[in-house]
């Protein structure tokens, strides 16, 4: 089984064929001309889909297609996607009729997450969730080996919850949601404010060695000992704690997968983490543990997730 | 098809047949003898069922249990149960022995909403969040006609995610959850401080008429144009709509079903919630709208729901 896989970023599209054990070989990449409409961006991406078809010379039994944004999965097409101005894109017909094979559309962190699932660091478990710690917060949810989206794929929002009722400001129209407090941008903010209030600690010290205060100085700093940067870790870590617990109070899934930057940490933040869920988790302490993973299948989850919405479970 | 259910309370334990329509017969009520422990309880619980067999003359084809607590599907017992003090009670498997048919045990917040679902409110849906108002907040999902309870039974505590971080202490252990600012004790509490902030308010008037601050009494308050109840109708319409908003964003469900005393306001509370809802969603105008229903199934919803623990799906 060959299916091609495509990953729609903000600046780019990447793709490739993978196969029903979630192996994969070349891969393409279209960079976005931002000039073109959305049609007219189908239409390039389709011919350079063509060439790598021709150069791989294999033939594909589905398209499986991960989207930055929201999408209708009842009528195959990308709701909105703001980075590329796509709206009412009906992107599986389009594609259905070119390539004459079934295609599937998704959200981007929904097709990580049940790549995931199959693939990587879930694929000993029925039951996760995976939670993407980057600009935004994005969640995806396996059941029972199988993506839940809710009603036509508009549901499994994790970042749209609240962790402070009308709290800081939300995209999305609410305020206090969970991705305002454990994205990584929420993180660089928090990391900003801290600097500010403490100029000559050592986290201010390298973030100006760096030009930047990145999430990851706030870690190497706090690692180095600098008590303002672990203040920032720990706050962090509650606000993230919080929200997880708030997944295994809903869901009680075998394991919860993070990704994205943030998750680079490792076991220094998983270990944090696991404690605070532990001892909090509704149901302590007969309530099953919940397993704190990191994902698995870096730099192309997008692509073989994307495929793996063509891939039939496990 | 016969099943018996069994609607597991603080003080009595009532239970009836139920055929696969959702029809019900002649129930039994079982008064909790506080004197006894968990398996004297379950034996006297037993002897009255016999009792009700004999007079019913039914043969029965399964057993489902619903009960304030946590459980274990995995093992069938009654992990906790704080109202009786049963902890690590393997209902499952005595009543298994003794009426030799299969035997089922969820949290009754679970076993209503699956209730609702095949023959109540949500019998014409497919994916459904059932929300109890009552003494905390209960939680019941249904997705694709079957119940979703999460690793071991111990999800769907949806009254235990966040709305306000490090906000009034929870039961549960933690700070800040839904239960805490939408259940019914949340909205006397709620109102009893209103009263004593405006003790010469009508709110405050009917309270003393009636000699107690039910949750009854604000919302006649309110209808009757006093101010400080109306007040409090809002704000509590802010908390319990917010934490549906979290129920939409994750779930997408195509109908949530309101259910305890407050849900007995209908229209009045409904229509103020469906109207948060639809501006606050996420993705926002195009997110399919969730319809806010309230309960049909009344005062022995209980134990149809518990008896639906093994009717299958519809």
């Amino acid at each position: 089984m060959n299916i091609l896989g495509i990953d729609v970023g903000g600046t780019s599209i990447k793709g490739g064929i993978v196969n029903e054990k979630g192996e994969m070989g070349n891969t393409f990449v279209y960079p976005v001309n931002k000039k073109e409409n959305q049609y007219e961006c189908l239409n390039s991406l389709m011919k350079v889909i063509d060439e790598y078809l021709i150069k791989e010379d294999k033939k594909i039994d589905g398209i499986g297609i991960g989207v930055p944004g929201t999408v209708s999965t009842d009528l195959g097409e990308v709701t909105y996607c703001s980075n590329l101005l796509w709206e009412r894109l009906p992107i599986c017909k389009i594609l259905e009729e070119h390539y004459k094979v079934p295609a599937r559309v998704s959200n981007d962190a929904n097709a990580a997450a049940l790549g995931e699932a199959r693939f990587g660091a879930g694929k000993d478990y029925k039951n996760l969730v995976m939670v993407t710690l980057g600009t935004g917060v994005g969640g995806g949810i396996v059941i029972n080996n199988e993506l839940f989206e809710g009603t036509d794929g508009k549901g499994a929002e994790i970042g749209h919850s609240t962790l402070i009722m009308d709290g800081i400001p939300c995209g999305c129209g609410r305020r206090g949601c969970f991705e305002r407090y454990a994205s990584a941008t929420a993180l660089i903010n928090q990391t900003k404010e801290a600097i500010e209030e403490n100029p000559n600690s050592m986290l201010a010290e390298l973030a100006t060695r760096d030009g930047a205060a990145h999430a990851k100085i706030v870690f190497e700093a706090a690692k180095l000992g600098c008590p303002v940067a672990n203040k920032v870790v720990e706050q962090y870590v509650h606000y993230l704690s919080e929200g997880l617990l708030n997944i295994c109070n809903i869901f009680r899934p075998e394991v919860i997968v993070l990704s994205g930057g943030i998750a680079n940490q490792g076991s220094y933040l998983t270990e944090k983490v696991s404690k605070y869920l532990a001892a909090q988790s509704y149901g302590y302490p007969y309530s099953p543990k919940v397993e704190i993973l990191i994902s698995q299948l870096g730099y192309n989850s997008g692509i073989i997730g994307a495929a793996s919405l063509l891939i039939s479970q496990k």
